[in-house]
C-alpha cells in the first residue's frame, strides 16, 4: 500500500498508527481510528484496510468528515467517527482512473484505498471518485441506553491489549466525583466501585478492579498489574450497568 | 538503521514495510519483497537485513533489477525478484568509504546496508560500491515442475500469519475457470477442489478449504475463518500436486 | 501522538525505533535507546513513552545530551544514556502553553512528551520550556563492579526477542582474545567460557553456550539456535561473575 500511495505521490507523508488490529477485527479497528483521529491536523487522510469483505459486495468508502478524510470499506470501520461527528458526506468510490489496474479480489487496499488516498493527497477534487451517498454501514451505535430505574446501560466497547475494558461511558455520562458518592459499574453481577485517576494512583482497599478514564476519553474498567479482561472473563459487546447511587 | 541512514541523508523517506518476519526466515523476507517491491516506484532503494550469516563468509549485495535498487545480504532474499525479472546487475559491496564504521560482525544492517542505501540515494554510482558479479546465492526456484501425466509439481512457498499457504502457482499455469472443471490440488493425499475468486464468497457445499489467488498472484490455499496450514499440518517446500483433470 | 506531533510541525520526520517494548518495562525501553541513539544524526529528537508513572508525581522531562534531544517521563529511560555520555542538561518540563490541553491523566505522551518535541524540532528554544534541574531518576547503574580477587561483577541488563542475554560487560572490560587465554563467564554457577566473533561462526567443541559482543557493543550470552534465556532461566538483574583466568 505504501508502494502504491509513492507511486502517486512521491512526497505522501506516511503515518502508521498501528500494525496490531487482529485479523478481521472491524470493531478493533473502529475504536483505535475513533482514539486517534482528532490528534491529527485538519486535512488528513486516513486509510484503513481491515476488510474481510474485499471482493463482495461491499462497496469501497470515502468520508469527509471533522475537516478530515476517510478511505476504506464501507463495513462500519468509519462509523463511530461519523455517529460522534453527526456532520459528514460519504462517497462510494467508483471512478476506476483512480484505482491500480488490475484491482485484484483480494487486497483494495493496495489496488482501490491507498491509490485513491494519494489521489485526493494530489488534490483530486472528491467529487471526482463516485457519487455521494446517504447512508453507510454502521458499527452499533456509541449511545448509553437510559433506564427508567435511573441506571444506565452501557457495554464494553473494546478490550486493549493490556487487558483494560473500554465501555461507551464518557464523562457525558457521569464524572470521576460521581464514585465518591457511590456510583458503581456492574458486569456480569461483579460490581466495580473503585476509581482512580491514573493507573498508578495510590487506593486504599484492596480492588483488583477499578474504574479510569482513558485517553480515548472513555471510562475503562482496569486491574492492577493484572488484566482487568481475564479477571472478569470479559468480551467485547458485554453490558455494562452504571447505577447512580448518588447521596443515597 | 534508520539513524545510521538519516545521519547520511537527513531528507531520506523511509518505509517500514514489515517488523514481522520470523528470526532469520530468509525465505518469509524473500516472499514478502517478492510480493511488494513491483508496487514501488522506479528508483525505490530496498533493504534488507535478514541475516544469520552475518559476519561469515556471506557478501554484502546491491542488486540493481527492474528499475529499482536492492541492499542486503547474499543469501537469496533477493533472488525470487531476480528469478522474476530476468534482467539483473549484481555488485559486491566492497567500498568500505561507504560503511559506518566500525563495522560490527553482527549487525551489518546497521554498518552496511543502510549506510550504502543512503549513500545510494544521495546519488552515488553504483560503480563507486564495487565489482560487478555474475552470480550470487539463489533460493529453490519458483518455478512450477511440468510432469508425464499432464500434472504439474507445485509446493508451498509461504504459509502467512492466517495460515494461509501460498504455492507457486500463478495465472501462467491455470486459471480460476479450470477449478470448474475439475482442476485440484492434492496435498499429502488430501484434495482441495473448492475455488473462490475472495475470501468472502458464498459457496456451496462445506468444503473446509479452498483455493484463492491472494495479492501477490500466487494460488494460495485457505480456510473459512480458520488457518489452512493448522487443518493441513502443513509446512513450507512442502508438494503440492495440481491435477488438470479437465473434461474429463 | 504522531497526529499531534504533526498538528505542531506538519513537517517533523517521525521515525518509529520500535514497537516492542515490553507494557510498562523501563529497562527495556533504556537498553533500546541506548542502543539506538548514537546511530543518529545530531540534533534528533527522541521521544520515550514507557510511563507506568503517568500522572503521579512523577517528572516530565527534557534531556539534551550527546548534541541530541531526548523528551519524556522522569523515570530513568534515559539515565543509561545520561551516565554514558556523562555531561547532560535537564529540564522539567513545566510550560503549559507547549502542552495538548486538556492534558489527561493517562497520557502524556500524547498531551505532553509529542507537543513539547514538535515544538523543539520548530526551533523553540529549551529555555522555554522549563528550569534546569540537577538530578533526575537513574536506573541502576551499568558499572562493573570489580572484586580483590581478579574477577569482575556484571550483570544481565537486558533479554532480547532471541533470548540473548546483553551483559553490562563491553570492550572495556575484556576483549575477545581474552577467551582464548580462559577467560570465563559465570551464571548461577554454570561456566560460559565459548567465544564467537559473529553469530555464524563454526566453532569446536558442542558448548551450547557462547559469549558474543552484540551490536550494542555489549558482551552477550547467546546460545545455537536457541534461547540462551531459556536455557539459563536467566533473569534481568542476575549476576554474571567474570573470572580472568588470563595464563593460570
Amino acid at each position: 500500500m505504501k508502494g502504491a500511495i509513492l507511486s502517486i505521490n512521491p512526497s505522501a507523508q506516511i503515518i502508521d498508527i498501528t500494525h496490531d488490529i487482529p485479523p478481521q477485527d472491524i470493531h478493533a479497528g473502529a475504536f483505535n481510528l475513533l482514539a486517534s483521529y482528532a490528534a491529527f491536523p485538519p486535512g488528513t487522510i486516513h486509510v484503513a484496510v481491515v476488510d474481510p469483505g474485499v471482493g463482495s459486495q461491499r462497496k469501497p468508502l470515502l468520508i469527509e468528515c471533522a475537516g478530515q478524510l476517510f478511505v476504506g470499506p464501507d463495513n462500519g470501520i468509519f462509523s463511530w467517527i461519523c455517529e460522534r461527528e453527526g456532520k459528514i458526506r460519504a462517497i462510494l468510490l467508483k471512478n476506476e482512473k483512480f484505482f491500480r489496474h488490475p484491482v485484484s479480489a483480494t487486497f483494495h487496499g493496495r489496488d482501490i484505498f491507498a491509490p485513491v488516498a494519494a489521489a485526493l493527497s494530489n488534490g483530486v477534487p472528491l467529487e471526482e471518485f463516485g457519487d455521494s451517498v446517504s447512508d453507510h454501514v454502521r458499527l452499533e451505535s456509541l449511545a448509553v441506553k437510559a433506564r427508567g430505574d435511573g441506571q444506565a446501560e452501557a457495554r464494553i466497547i473494546h478490550i486493549d491489549r493490556f487487558g483494560n475494558c473500554v465501555t461507551n461511558l464518557t464523562r457525558d455520562h457521569l464524572s470521576e466525583e460521581w464514585f465518591t458518592t457511590g456510583a458503581k459499574l456492574f458486569v456480569d453481577g461483579r460490581e466495580i466501585s473503585a476509581f482512580r485517576r491514573f493507573f498508578a494512583e495510590p487506593v486504599e482497599g484492596q480492588d483488583d478492579l477499578f474504574c479510569i478514564f482513558g485517553s480515548a476519553g472513555f471510562l475503562e474498567i482496569a486491574a492492577q498489574d493484572s488484566s482487568a479482561a481475564a479477571i472478569l472473563d470479559a468480551r467485547r459487546g458485554q453490558p455494562v450497568l452504571l447505577a447512580l447511587d448518588r447521596g443515597n
